[in-house]
């Protein structure tokens, strides 16, 4: 195992490596900017080094600071935690070539996942379901016809060299089909000098439903289920839970399995996450993630497992050590994102925190790199707290997060606690039926 | 279910009673003396009534006040926690009487609890083990033999009309028995005019092993396992551990079906525990404490229930709804109990606590009333905070528990936090091989 880890990260996720660490008795390197030289990540590691000054791109984005700062303190392996980095394929060639390890996929796989039309490549190729349609263009409106019936309207009608919304026509039933076609080619021949149009299942009302995955050297790959993060706010997830209010345990066995033989085709290692859109029992996969995600903590809450130390243990080259058949899922977990930020006008909210309380109690979970007195700095994201609470059903979940939220004090900058009080209060949220449309809805009212 | 109950209690299990309530939609009403005006409990739950002085015995001793406060607040059941009045019969008659629901057994079975020697009779009735020994007094030499052959040396030879230690030898051994029959009898004779003499089997070694059980009023008894307090001082528990280190699946097994078979045949109802000494194997009944205990949380942990809100259920009328088979334990969990003493002396450390700042992350659970800039009054017990962490196994709690001690920050006032360190990274400690005497020698080296 690692003996010292590095951590090239700020903030809660600096702070969750960090534990992990701690717990398996790794010494651990915190990196920091000039504004976060009293955070708490930098208070609580072993040791601790500044990369820059405040801008991310001249420290937590500083390659050269990172590796040299690993070199200085002799770690033997770096987490790069989630965002920064963590995603950047050369900073994870250049970790490997410097010697040392890298807490996270390869970085041939890194480049692949990041290239989004490579990824949906790869995926078409590993068996993954992807948003059904037609093979490539279509060669009639009678093709047309037979690759909506088979897909099931409504449908897509979208110019093969398109983008941005033009030559993108609904038909939302048979009738409407020979109308979308025509519009949609001619647009296309207009905006794009080729009327090519190929079909896809429209989906008017999908949940963002992602499956986190983790793999060893040795070609084992499992799954620890699934989360539903649909409710976002351009493109930001706010809430997520484990396991999708949706999903059966069989839809979720049906898709773990499709995933990890796909993924053991692939060769791939360490943690990831595929998401999918998610309608009428059906997935289509959008992106993958090769690194921690934010909202891992929900699918710690309902498996039992510590994912970082996972990973850290997988990337010294352990075995999993157990197979899916190991892996059970027990009671609710959901977690609220905390930034710091109106919870009207979602204006950023920096500044100091005269008073720090963290809820406490049966199934509270808080990852937060906040403390009495700490001043949140303007220059990264506003996420300051992470809320996790543990249910045995989804009813006491929410219930205990509503009673989570009550107990909370972040006090002298604003944040959205009152917000995510209210949509845990509110009757839709609470039956389970919403799509990823649906906060943005429950925003706009509010405004 | 209840609408309003009434939190007969201060400080973290007042706050415990009130979290539970609060997901279940119950409302809450805090009793609180003079010196607890700004408390945590007062502050979050519904209401408040102010009961009397500071001194327990005219605050939350004083039954009248509590009533009165039950009838102007209009609550429908009390809650009376840990200490104070939980144990007192006539208070839970009272309770009654005057129309609330008493959310604990019945006062009969208070009372026949309480009574130690009443509580062991019965306890021989119903089946559970106490410890072994001759039945009543010895007849002769020849029948002492006989009996320390069937519960093995060494054993104890005590005067029947004893106590204070006088008349009473150990013998270790075959060789030894015939001296301390001898003994024995001489020195009872000379201390209390009586030289009858009874035995018991010697337990020099013994763990203090504790078995959780909830009833319904339904006849439906189940035990959620055993917690290991043998970590004690002067008789006070400071860490305890679920399960015990020392405890097969198996003998859990037995000695919970010894268990709720008697308490069934009782007709006990709510929460309760059975103290054990345990020693090579063999369970010795000590005493039965009914209502919730400080250690509840690690039976909750590897449970996943929450003992509260079963109080709650179960006072109401409900039933169980599940039986001993649906129950499983998961992993490990560990409990310390931090305290505004001196590590060192012991010496009761009230005061204002400048900064409190709770550990988190996944796996850590802090129940406490503290909050930066509260004053910990000297008039109550110095418990302040229980920090409880879960893991996979013991070595991942004790690790975890390590790190979550690490981060806590109670300032102002001195606490156990350094002892509870020490004992964590003792190698003893480590191995799970301690008896009810190690804390106290290895307290007593440090001093």
């Amino acid at each position: 195992m690692f003996k010292k880890v590095l951590i090239a990260n700020r903030g809660e996720i600096a702070l969750r490596v960090h534990r992990a660490c701690q717990e398996m008795a790794i010494r651990t390197v915190a990196v920091h900017s000039t504004a976060d030289a009293t955070a708490m990540h930098v208070r609580l590691a072993d040791e601790s080094v500044c990369i820059g000054p405040p801008a991310a791109r001249d420290s937590y984005l500083n390659v050269a600071a990172i590796l040299s700062a690993a070199s200085i303190t002799g770690a033997d392996a770096i987490h790069p935690g989630y965002g920064f980095l963590s995603e950047n394929a050369s900073f994870a060639e250049m970790v490997e070539a410097h010697g040392f390890a890298f807490i996270g996929p390869t970085a041939e796989h890194i480049r692949m996942m990041g290239d989004k039309i490579a990824a949906k490549d790869a995926m078409r190729r590993l068996g993954v379901p992807l948003v059904p349609g037609s093979d490539g263009a279509l060669e009639s409106l009678e093709e047309a016809r037979a690759v909506a019936e088979r897909i099931m309207y409504p449908v897509l009608i979208k110019a093969a060299a398109g983008g941005g919304g033009r030559g993108m026509k609904v038909a939302h039933s048979a009738d409407e089909l020979e109308e979308a076609w025509r519009v949609a080619r001619t647009e296309a021949k207009a905006a794009f000098g080729n009327d090519a149009v190929y079909m896809e299942k429209y989906l008017d009302r999908p949940r963002h439903i992602e499956l986190q995955v983790m793999a060893d050297m040795h070609g084992n790959v499992v799954h620890f289920g699934e989360r539903d993060c649909s409710l976002q706010r351009r493109h930001q997830k706010l809430v997520e839970e484990a396991g999708s209010p949706a999903l059966t345990a069989a839809e979720r066995e049906a898709i773990g399995a499709q995933v990890t033989q796909g993924l053991s085709k692939l060769g791939y290692r360490n943690a990831g996450t595929l998401e999918f859109l998610w309608q009428d029992g059906q997935f289509s996969f959008i992106e993958m993630n090769t690194r921690l995600q934010v909202e891992h903590p929900v699918t710690e809450m309902v498996c039992g497992v510590d994912l970082v130390k996972e990973q850290l243990r997988v990337a010294a080259g352990e075995r999993l050590g157990y197979a899916q058949e190991d892996i059970s899922f027990t009671g609710h977990a959901i977690e609220c994102r905390i930034t710091a930020e109106d919870p009207e006008s979602f204006a950023p909210s920096p500044g100091r925190v005269n008073t720090y309380h963290a809820p406490g109690g049966l199934g509270v979970r808080v990852d937060s790199a906040l403390y009495s007195g700490y001043a949140v700095p303007p220059h990264y994201d506003s996420l300051v707290a992470k809320l996790v609470v543990h249910g045995k059903s989804r009813a006491e979940a929410i219930s205990r997060m509503r009673r989570a939220l009550s107990e909370m004090v972040v006090d002298g900058i604003r944040t959205t606690l009152p917000l995510h009080q209210r949509i845990m209060e509110d009757p839709q949220f609470q039956s389970g039926d919403y799509t990823i449309h649906w906060l943005e809805r429950f925003v706009g009212l509010r405004g």
